[in-house]
């Protein structure tokens, strides 16, 4: 943590393994609910209507970087933007998510995913990047949702605990499954590339629910499609970020999968991280969201456990997944002030 | 897997590290909504009531031995009955489960958690287990559920996937969370006790959402009054199998807490699982409950990639949660004829 160069980004940096002044931080979900401003503006349109507006995308995008101070703004969007964009017959729906009219369930539907054209599907999300990489006084990341996790939604219908309908598909129709990943990975590997050159200055590959999986399922169904998400981005030379939560058997391939940077939930002790995925690659995370809710003293403390696993060495602070409703943003304020004037042991 | 005592039990055995003729199995949730003849005596009564019918219970218990030919019977009851039983307010609503109609909000709901008297309070439970310990040709298992589980339900008012309140509640007011989950142990410990005295050969302590927690605190808030259960069974010599869903770093915690026997879910294979416990505690795993529902080839090709990491060395197989519905019998009773033909490579 010495000697930075004068002009680095502290973020940049730490997703990229350089000295940092500090250990940066955002937080998933940074923009949203927990934020009376957030709320002001809002209205209640579905995500889907809010991501076509660039102007209040902009400014809700930024209203956590105002307010807390963090390292880095993610765009206001929706992982599910892309594959409602080509019409595949989804909304999001207010304190549930996702929600598919007519699930995924056999080859037929294969038909419903055709390739997305970013500039024409969605060229509202390109017209917000480019905004904000002009308006953001901090590194602006773009992002996308992994197949798995997109394809948890499109079999299931909506969120699910155990996921069985997606499972069942994987281990019993194996072509179908892959081709459908396929898919969704050229869809998002298309969305991404598109952002980045809109002006994105990082991005994060959200599989938030592929933690269901065990290892070797893992290798044999989903990390194919989401490595070639990550590989196809290389020549872009922005940090990839790729995320998770409950994947502490998944850390070490999620990160040999072309990750710069492997998000971890607050199971995972940093320090036990670390071990699983190398010295190549960043850390991204861990405290529990909830934490946030118990106030600044629970905060305080584990922040500091946190911070002490992470070294201050490829550690990007972060929670373990998105912020909770209720959260108060005056714990965020400080947790964010604290991060910064944090420093390790010598 | 050699030279067997003659009667010697083969689930008793694997519990207990000692050699074993197969691969002993049973499964949780075995006793349910996947048997027809299930269906066909169950009723619409809550579980609650069911309970207290000792003839009942007797008759949902065995008929996965019956059918499936596992190597234990699980007690057809539970985890919320203790809780039920000395007036909490809490019932198991279909399909969701326990639900509370005052949740356990502060330190003055402690008086609604009055000592547990087992014959008093629920002698029919007591009843069912002292007929099925003459009546079973397995061993059966008695079980309770874990402090921290049954107060996530208390806290919560229900099912909750993220567990906010509970947390919120231990992290800001650890003294009353410490109290609750005492009186909680005390609970557990007597019906298990209990149990043990009426003839169950074997206990399990089920602590399902436990992996929401990290080790760190796990071993503050959580820990001690598990080990005080399993711990204050040691006198009575019989296997205590300690339960958790996403538990894979806390595994090692989880075996010395008193454990004779570790469940594994699916996310963590048994070989990893074995580095993570040592050598003195049996494993029990860990088959995801949704391959059931893919069919036999794939139910098949990963029971024997689980049998393979579990080397038939003090290994219980399970499923790594229960049984779910629409679950095809004919699956299950295939299964267990596979484990019991399996075996290790020499």
């Amino acid at each position: 943590m010495t000697a930075p160069a004068a002009d680095a980004d502290p973020f940049l940096e730490a997703c990229r393994g350089g000295p940092t002044p500090f250990v940066p931080v955002w937080f998933m979900r940074q923009a949203g609910r927990s934020l009376p401003e957030y709320r002001a503006i809002r209205g209640t349109d579905s995500i889907l209507e809010v991501v076509k507006k660039p102007d209040l995308v902009v400014e809700i995008t930024l209203q956590p970087v105002r307010r807390y101070g963090v390292d880095a703004a993610i765009l206001f969007s929706d992982i599910i933007v892309p594959v409602a964009a080509v019409g595949f017959g989804v909304d999001v729906a207010q304190g549930v998510g996702p929600v598919v009219e007519q699930p995924f369930r056999s080859s037929a539907d294969l038909g419903r995913l055709r390739q997305l054209d970013p500039e024409a599907d969605m060229p509202y999300v390109l017209e917000s990047v480019r905004l904000l990489s002009r308006e953001s006084p901090v590194p602006v990341i773009g992002f996308a949702g992994a197949p798995f996790t997109i394809a948890s939604y499109l079999v299931e219908g909506g969120p699910s605990r155990d996921h069985v309908k997606t499972k069942t598909l994987m281990y019993s129709a194996p072509a179908v499954w892959t081709e459908l990943l396929d898919r969704l990975a050229d869809m998002s590997l298309s969305s991404l590339r598109a952002q980045v050159e809109a002006g994105a200055q990082a991005i994060q590959l959200f599989d938030s629910w592929v933690g269901t999986l065990n290892p070797a399922d893992y290798r044999r169904y989903v990390l194919p499609s989401s490595k070639r998400i990550l590989e196809g981005l290389a020549d872009l030379d922005v940090p990839r970020i790729h995320f998770g939560v409950g994947t502490g058997e998944l850390l070490g391939l999620m990160a040999d999968a072309g990750s710069d940077v492997v998000g971890v939930d607050w199971r995972v002790p940093l320090s036990e991280a670390r071990t699983r995925v190398g010295t190549d690659v960043s850390l991204q995370g861990n405290m529990d969201p909830a934490v946030i809710l118990a106030g600044w003293n629970a905060t305080q403390l584990i922040a500091n456990e946190i911070l002490g696993q992470g070294r201050g060495q490829r550690h990007v602070f972060n929670l373990g997944h998105g912020v909770l409703p209720g959260s108060d943003p005056d714990v965020l304020t400080r947790l964010v002030e604290y991060c910064h004037g944090w420093r390790p042991e010598p």
